[in-house]
């Protein structure tokens, strides 16, 4: 796909109504977030490796609900069963239930990136922004009024009952908001959740999160064809948005 | 039901953590908002009248749903079906698409009781608050956006796809925050819509709005039997709350 000429993309943001954001990793730093828990509670673990295989559970966790093998499970269920699985190999098997369930819910608890919230509050002013994120709306609340992200509206794959990258939930989020898909914006740092999301018509923009795998194993962030911008952060964004 | 000891009351209010509330009359208010918006558009319609046919065809639409006559239905979509019935009695059957359908967004422009933004942001600071109400994520959005309202979550039949009173729609809310039901208190200006809280094991407070259906037909707001607060407005509520 050509990139859009100046006036086609001036078209497109004029029709833009809903921003809606992925969440791990594009507004939420969940390595560093999860790596400075580690440290605390348990600094004789490697929190960087413990982090990176967490994480690495997930799209298996939600491959097993998307295939039936599951029935629908929230993320907060996948990632306790990830945990339980993953603990003995890090030397911690011993702990109580009481420390599992403070530990696995480390995913409420994620700090934002330094420009996520001030960069929403901008985009706010002119659009209507939501999550869509695979985790679940308790978690979302949670993390949000932790955090200070100011959605409009939280929407989770738990609304439309399918996983990302389902089409039923991108459209979803046009039909919450009676809306075609073009109107509405999925903004992510993964380029497969933005090429599934334009698949089914919406809008997209790549935001770089180069260390979302941590500073030391710094991922690629080049533009990749097809999406309606590639932005370095939420401040960029809102300056390609005309907030 | 005996009312609750001061001790009693004390143990619910420290184990409450959200606070959901009912919102057509409880948080904004309907009347007075289509009663204004008609007198601008229509100004030979009996705006009175017409806000009150209008919300009186609420009740029996959604029957229709729950009664599974017809399969799920948004709010939007129930008030254009009663919107359309019910013009040619008031002399505009000539409105044209356009018109009706920016009519019937007018429950999304209906403005807020002069407590509730106020109100809210204290119980916030203390409590997660959220909407529960019949009316759909677009609409409940698009209203808190214009009025202020300043949810952590925006909950809805629709997310349950059960209206209230479905035990489900009640349920749902402590479901999403993985709470007891007693660790939810709902928040509305009607005996029945907490009666049914209540007897999912839900805690109540009833918020009066004495002029919900207009100043000049005040309805009864007198206390009843169970409900774990009464009070005057969302600062009372507040005030009640420890906030």
């Amino acid at each position: 796909m050509a990139p859009l000429s100046a006036s086609s993309l001036d078209d497109c943001l004029a029709s833009t109504q809903v921003l809606a954001f992925d969440i791990f990793g594009t507004v939420v730093d969940w390595h560093g977030s999860i790596m400075r828990e580690m440290q605390a509670l348990y600094p004789s673990v490697d929190a960087n490796a413990f982090a990176l295989a967490w994480r690495a559970g997930y799209q298996p966790a939600m491959a097993r609900v998307r295939s039936g093998e599951l029935g629908w499970t929230r993320i907060d269920e996948l990632h306790r069963l990830i945990l339980d699985d993953l603990l003995p190999a890090f030397g911690l098997a011993h702990l109580s239930e009481i420390e599992r369930v403070h530990l696995n819910r480390v995913w409420h608890r994620l700090d934002a990136w330094p420009d996520s919230v001030t960069g929403l509050l901008r985009l706010k002013k002119k659009f209507t922004i939501c999550s869509l994120s695979n985790g679940n709306l308790g978690l979302l609340t949670n993390m949000a009024k932790r955090a200070g992200l100011p959605w409009d509206c939280v929407l989770s794959a738990e609304v439309f009952r399918a996983y990302k990258p389902d089409p039923a939930a991108y459209l979803g989020v046009a039909h919450v908001f009676d809306l075609k898909p073009d109107q509405v914006m999925l903004c992510a740092a993964h380029q497969d959740d933005l090429a599934a999301a334009r698949a089914c018509g919406l809008r997209t923009a790549y935001i770089e999160r180069p260390a979302e795998f941590g500073p030391t194993q710094l991922k690629d962030v080049s533009p990749q064809a097809g999406n309606t911008l590639h932005v370095r952060d939420m401040h960029a964004l809102a300056d390609a948005m005309g907030c």
